[in-house]
């Protein structure tokens, strides 16, 4: 079905990755494109990654992948907490942290920060697989700003996924320094962030200037790696920050058993082990 | 400089990294360009990946991420064996995996069998970083089939390098089972191979059909991941093919300390720390 289409319409969706490289996915349909009070926000069906959702034309998820970002942004930090209660996600809106969040047998409640409630529909509506535990009565959906709520919140969450776009437009905020030590007092005593934190190849100076941010304000500051083919480079990063916890020091038998497609014990120990171009990012 | 000529010349170098997904790279200059005997050479000079050799459209190494690839397809194996003598690159051409096995200490000789002389003699010109230890005297180049080779040599080679272009064209004979059984004759009595095969995100039959065979020659067979940007979806595999030494169980500091950017002892274990939407691939 999709050969014959590929003949009779050519269509190519378009990231500018960088300003000097460019991922082009074929595609099939544009499901629905608007511009949101926040961002513009596009569904498409392309041939390589499935449905891919864009915002300001950058890719966020797609059906294909997704489940790695969404694993490695959660079950690191759960497991290395081993008994965390309450959790917050700043973006994702798709639901993706959220589906993975509510698999920890430990957690009670999650509360979704998500600034712009059109993505949250949308995702609602066609990404079901990502967004199917949105409405779980665990979870809490609250259209406000980030950055406003941790300030508003302390001493409240064990675990926070800072599951943001791009250090760029209505994200700006979840980068900067401010930020890392209001989520440190928006944590428990032994509570655990992980944010999204860019490419080794592409944004190194946004690497060492977030870790090294992280690390004046976290005793425990580790960086993992992980795959994820639809990002510029197919090399993520992920920061953590952690009050007590250390995640290299999580013991094997603690790990519940729930089904994941990318993370597993080993993996979470791979994931810290970085090569020497990236460690030299940290110094 | 670069932002100035972006500005003045718009040029863009794309490969279709499959039929529905294209990667394009700003350059700067084409530097050459030629049709060898055996397929279409371009050397350019692109803002994201520095200097890039294409081979019939296809990136095969760049300036910015070549030490992944050259170092994951020589230390794991060097490493595993701990004492070899006598190594074997088929294809390579570019000269950077001769130049990472050259480095080992027990290492007397590395022969190099690329079928096309214009890519060594290019590389020599244009990438010097990648080709430097083309010239030294413990390197002897021959321009032949390295399918033949192989036939030619039995019991000969305590390691033995598969740097390929993809299994399509000139290539393609070096992902038949024959050739891996050819390989397991031309191996020293603990001899190991490891080839590049390909992306577990877009050609997983092919992982799946090289992993099986090989499986049914050698005792141990294992598949390690490594991050190469400039690859399709920037997650590549190496299989490797041994008859004794198993790579998981390496001492560490059997190790010998020489410099690398991307290989360390524990990016050595954790490469072979497959998620399980990869294992699913070699059951």
């Amino acid at each position: 079905m999709f050969d014959q289409q590929k003949h009779v319409f050519n269509l190519w969706a378009t990231e500018d990755q960088t300003p000097n490289m460019r991922l082009s996915l074929q595609a099939t349909q544009t499901l629905h494109t608007e511009q949101t009070p926040y961002q513009h926000l596009a569904i498409v069906d392309t041939l390589p990654f499935g449905r891919v959702l864009f915002l300001d034309g950058i890719i966020q998820t797609t059906t294909k992948d997704e489940f790695v970002y969404h694993e490695m942004i959660t079950h690191p930090a759960l497991n290395t907490h081993g008994s965390p209660k309450r959790a917050l996600v700043i973006g994702g809106g798709d639901g993706g942290t959220i589906r993975e969040l509510i698999k920890y047998p430990t957690i009670e409640k999650v509360t979704l920060v998500e600034i712009d409630a059109r993505v949250v529909e949308n995702a609602k509506e066609y990404l079901p697989e990502i967004s199917c535990e949105l409405d779980n009565p665990k979870v809490e959906v609250r259209y406000e700003d980030g950055v406003k709520h941790v300030q508003e919140h302390k001493n409240t969450y064990d675990i926070i996924c800072v599951d943001s776009p791009d250090p760029i437009g209505p994200a700006e905020g979840l980068f900067a320094k401010e930020f890392y030590q209001n989520l440190y007092e928006a944590l428990t005593e032994d509570g655990i962030f992980v944010a999204q934190t860019e490419s080794p190849w592409f944004t190194e100076s946004l690497i060492r200037r977030v870790h090294k941010d992280i690390s004046s304000i976290f005793p425990i500051t580790k960086v993992m790696l992980a795959f994820i083919p639809s990002y510029p480079g197919g090399m993520w990063t992920f920061t953590m920050g952690s009050k007590k916890h250390n995640p290299l020091e999580v013991a094997a038998d603690k790990f519940p058993g729930y089904k994941t497609r990318y993370y597993t014990p080993e993996v979470h120990k791979a994931a810290f082990q970085l090569p020497p171009f990236v460690q030299e990012m940290l110094k």
